[in-house]
């Protein structure tokens, strides 16, 4: 019963997101009249590589992720796995003399443009991408100018404000560490503790006004990274005080951190486990 | 009346062209079943821009570009003219004092975020784009291996195939000088002469596995690019020699020729006119 390990990349921008959603129930009633028509088949990462997936295996596999990321959020390194045991009475399953490298040109041969399937590998058969995940890495990619940007505008977030790099490191710094990070994150996180741990927070300046903001952690809230992005955005162009940070995490009120950035500047970059090195 | 001569860069992916392309006849009968749906709208970057102008300028103005680039090829130094007088007491026109800098930012909160005018400069009255172009430079992106491109997918063309770039640059240097590129074109070019003057033509490789061909000439036929592309990639992966290219040119056979490559690898950089320098 192997249990596979997928590394994918995708352009989030024509999905709304990774988790599969219901689609909306065909025996609604008809929108009335203003109001938003109905969306008939809801496009998703984790869709679109399951189906590719079933394809491949010809059987109902369930594809498990290991970051739920948002509508237009991009990932380099998103974890999904799947359990299939090859059967050749029935024709499903992949066969183990095929390989892990024939499988990944299988499925990436039935996905569309914006899904790439990097790598696979076989893992043990209890292997959670969610439980086990030990480390994320995130980048959020800002641009600043007068240019608006044209070949990467799916993937960088444009102000036209100048921004100082030395001061968002700063800032940037504080967030390292064990906090209660509650300020940096959205009413709506459901989670029992917003207690989490920065390992890195770092602020990369490949080009003239280009910046990226690289974080890792061993968990992040619901969109903490776009609101901590968006608060270094307001150090960096000096509406604020890099040691305000201090006051944010100390106060755990959301309305003294920065706005939440959109989604397109956003990678999840890797996903760490325990057993392995970053992949 | 005043001329004003626009450098613009477009992301043609998402259009059908560089030139303006008359709306199919509303009054036509509709499609019989099975007949393809008929298109109500033509998206064209010259319609696009133009629209944007005119709601700058309130007059009707009519947009001329130096090339007309193919559905899906990319521009990053098209130029485009239109002439507007200012007339205050209708309303209409550019107002002088606000400058060519203000003109670009009215004209660039217009477009849609595929298209970006870099700059402006008024030009003699009498400055046609097209006539008194002198030089164009294209590039053609090639990526190869086993990774399809994701984040460039839009921008380059990818083959599983390896490329010899030395290879590829001494087929590139037998297209350089004035030749009869007749064998480079597709059939219906439509121009009384297939002779043309190719100033240089360079294999580049920014990285390991990119390839990209830089080439200029006083003029190019149609899909002359993309076939020169095609030429030199069954060159590099060794299906033909190089110096088959002189027999290409001498035989004027297009057959002889490589293939035509997709659009979505071409862009044009920038047009050269007489009295100035690269625009």
């Amino acid at each position: 019963m192997p249990r596979y390990k997928l590394i994918v990349a995708y352009d989030g921008t024509d999905f709304v997101g990774w988790q599969k959603q219901e689609p909306p129930d065909p025996d609604a009633p008809a929108p009335a009249p203003g109001e938003e028509p109905r969306r008939l088949y809801l496009r998703t990462v984790q869709h679109v590589l399951e189906q590719a997936v079933r394809k491949v295996v010809r059987e109902p596999v369930v594809l498990v992720g290991a970051s739920r990321t948002d509508s237009g959020v991009h990932a380099n390194g998103q974890v999904a796995c799947f359990t299939s045991r090859p059967d050749p009475s029935k024709g499903v399953g992949w066969p183990i003399e095929r390989g892990t490298e024939g499988l990944v040109k299988a499925i990436n041969s039935k996905l569309p443009r914006d899904v790439f399937v990097y790598s696979c590998e076989v893992v043990d058969k209890k292997f959670d991408p969610i439980g086990r995940a030990v480390e994320k890495e995130y980048c959020y990619s800002i641009v600043t100018g007068q240019v608006r940007p044209l070949w990467d505008r799916r993937y960088v977030f444009h102000t036209w404000y100048e921004l100082d790099a030395a001061k968002m490191q700063q800032a940037a710094d504080l967030m390292v560490g064990e906090h209660d990070f509650v300020c940096f994150s959205q009413a709506s996180h459901g989670r029992k503790t917003t207690v989490r741990t920065i390992y890195k927070c770092e602020i990369e300046t490949p080009q003239p006004g280009k910046f990226v903001v690289r974080i890792s952690g061993n968990g992040f809230l619901y969109n903490m990274v776009r609101i901590i992005g968006g608060t270094l955005v307001e150090v960096g162009r000096g509406k604020i005080e890099p040691e305000m940070v201090r006051e944010m995490i100390a106060s755990g009120d959301r309305k003294l951190a920065g706005v939440t950035l959109p989604p397109m500047g956003l990678r999840l970059e890797w996903v760490r486990y325990e057993e392995g090195n970053r992949e």
